[in-house]
């Protein structure tokens, strides 16, 4: 048990003094948690008429965040988030989460108190039990993967592979903030600034990097509308995420460069750069904003739901043929462009 | 994205190479799998009077297994059994699995495909739906995370909170083979000699190591049987899981060492190394059988169900206490000594 390792019996202090008494009786008895953390598993409900709706997602310290440019709430919270997000492109509610992570020796109980918290901030934020997870030991690397659990009502998932020709293409937000957002912090590492030090104008792109919000509400209206035929999260950027859409419904889509809103801020930032934000926007990711298609005749009333609940909505393109699959972007000078299957890579 | 690690891009071709046609249509028909892999979520259902019933478990290169204790099948066949293990533990019928991998640069995609081979051997052996997973790269460890989802009847889950004085405790099976079989394996490496070669007379301590078979079926016949009171499995060794026990039902509990079953091949491999078997019995851990109580006047009706069934069953103690937790064990000159809280470690 040498070294400093956590043990089996340890663990249970360390998960009990991170997890106890972080959400309320109330959200658990909601979400019919009848057996929470401290058994061998969770025992809870999902809503009739509904069928699950699970993913996974891990990130590595080192690979998916780095030390100067995320504080540790932010790693907590960002990790749940990229779950929920998933949950959000599938039009589905978010209700559990597990949260496994693997810490190495010299990993200090306090940088995991403000990692759960950072969890715990987002899980409160979005209504999600943490029900579960694992504690281990790793060599070396920090780790978090993190399991969500939602609900959808039954055949109504919101899937990418059913996009259709003469569909609008459309985004829920604005795209690329995120990245500028981590662009400014790795200029910034550069000088012996503190990470917690951001100037006023950058400090909205740089809260898009550290605590994205996942789209859910938008996911449910979209659900709710029967209207949206293909839809994805832009976790990866909205390059990757259209060839996503035209891999798995066998179509091509054609982003219009004219139509794609900028953000003021990422405007500014990009010209104190001497950038093109378009690079950030097409290839940037972890917007957590939804890529979507629906009919023409159904733009206006999708439009209208959205933003009566205070949502964005932008048509960006059409999917403009099927059987080939193909991504292009028409530039500002009319040129018909291939866009790169390329997305955002933690490296 | 240089460098040889996995893209984002790279990931769907290699999640594509592992999980193929991997799976039965019947049995992903059969638990309700309308999205599988290949979305953002996956989408399922549960049958109607069930509960969700979900647990993770991870598993670190180095930390939780050795090259020179597994083979790549064995890692993965065992990662999935563990998490198995906490759906026998609660009586619950598993159902779908979320695999997380994250693999360093030099690993191999040919020790990867071997790796998921094992998962899937034992997938298809307990009947489980994979649904989904994340694959990310890491710096230097391999780590398998995996999270299981079962159901089990509403309000019927088996706990480890609800053992009561005056209950009979019994084990599902022998105990201590799997840590005998790593002690066998460990001593092996001492050797030049290849981890494939074990010798016939221990070749049943090494599978019991290596792919643990984990007692859904025991679970639920308990479960059924209306009369089991607390349920644990054992995957931290008979004194730890005593202890769980009896630190969530506030109850003492005492061991008899007279009644604990020896396997004739453990008492043949302890003779050898000149070791008493206790040891492994109490503190080896990774057994995978299930721990539990009953009340005195179910025992006949529970052991007859069990063996009806082919299933091993023995009482080894009994629930002696109320508000005092400590676990105790009569040895066999008839002295009660204190049974340490300590459980199998991975270091």
């Amino acid at each position: 048990v040498g070294d400093g390792f956590l043990t089996r019996l340890d663990e249970f202090s360390l998960i009990r003094m991170l997890t106890a008494n972080k959400q309320s009786k109330t959200l658990l008895h909601k979400h019919g948690v009848s057996v929470g953390i401290g058994d061998d598993a969770a025992v809870a409900s999902i809503s009739s008429g509904h069928q699950l709706v699970m993913s996974c997602d891990s990130m590595v310290d080192g690979v998916h965040f780095h030390r100067w440019t995320m504080r540790d709430e932010d790693i907590g919270f960002k990790s749940l988030a990229a779950n929920v997000s998933d949950m959000a492109s599938m039009g589905a509610i978010p209700k559990y989460a597990l949260i496994s992570i693997s810490v190495p020796n010299h990993f200090s109980d306090y940088r995991l108190k403000r990692i759960y918290k950072g969890i715990y901030e987002c899980a409160n934020l979005y209504d999600i039990a943490i029900v579960g997870g694992d504690t281990t030991a790793s060599r070396r690397e920090f780790m978090l993967s993190i399991t969500i659990i939602g609900e959808v009502e039954t055949n109504k998932a919101l899937l990418r592979s059913t996009a259709k020709r003469g569909d609008q293409l459309f985004i829920t937000g604005v795209l690329g903030r995120s990245a500028a957002g981590l662009d400014y912090l790795w200029q910034q590492q550069k000088t012996n600034l503190s990470i917690d030090h951001v100037p006023s104008e950058w400090r909205g792109l740089v809260a898009e990097h550290r605590k994205p919000r996942p789209s859910v509400e938008a996911g449910r209206i979209l659900l709710r509308s029967n209207a949206c035929r293909a839809l994805n999260d832009i976790s990866d950027g909205l390059a990757s995420e259209a060839w996503e859409i035209a891999d798995a419904s066998h179509v091509s889509i054609l982003l219009h460069e004219n139509s794609l809103p900028i953000a003021a801020d990422l405007a500014a930032y990009a010209q104190t750069r001497g950038k093109s934000p378009l690079d950030w926007i097409l290839y940037g990711g972890e917007d957590y904003s939804l890529l979507g298609t629906l009919p023409p005749h159904q733009v206006q009333a999708v439009e209208k739901a959205l933003q009566h609940a205070g949502l964005e909505f932008y048509i960006i393109g059409e999917v403009t043929d099927e059987m080939k699959k193909e991504v292009s972007i028409l530039d500002q000078t009319g040129t018909m462009n291939r866009v790169e299957k390329k997305g955002y890579h933690h490296f």
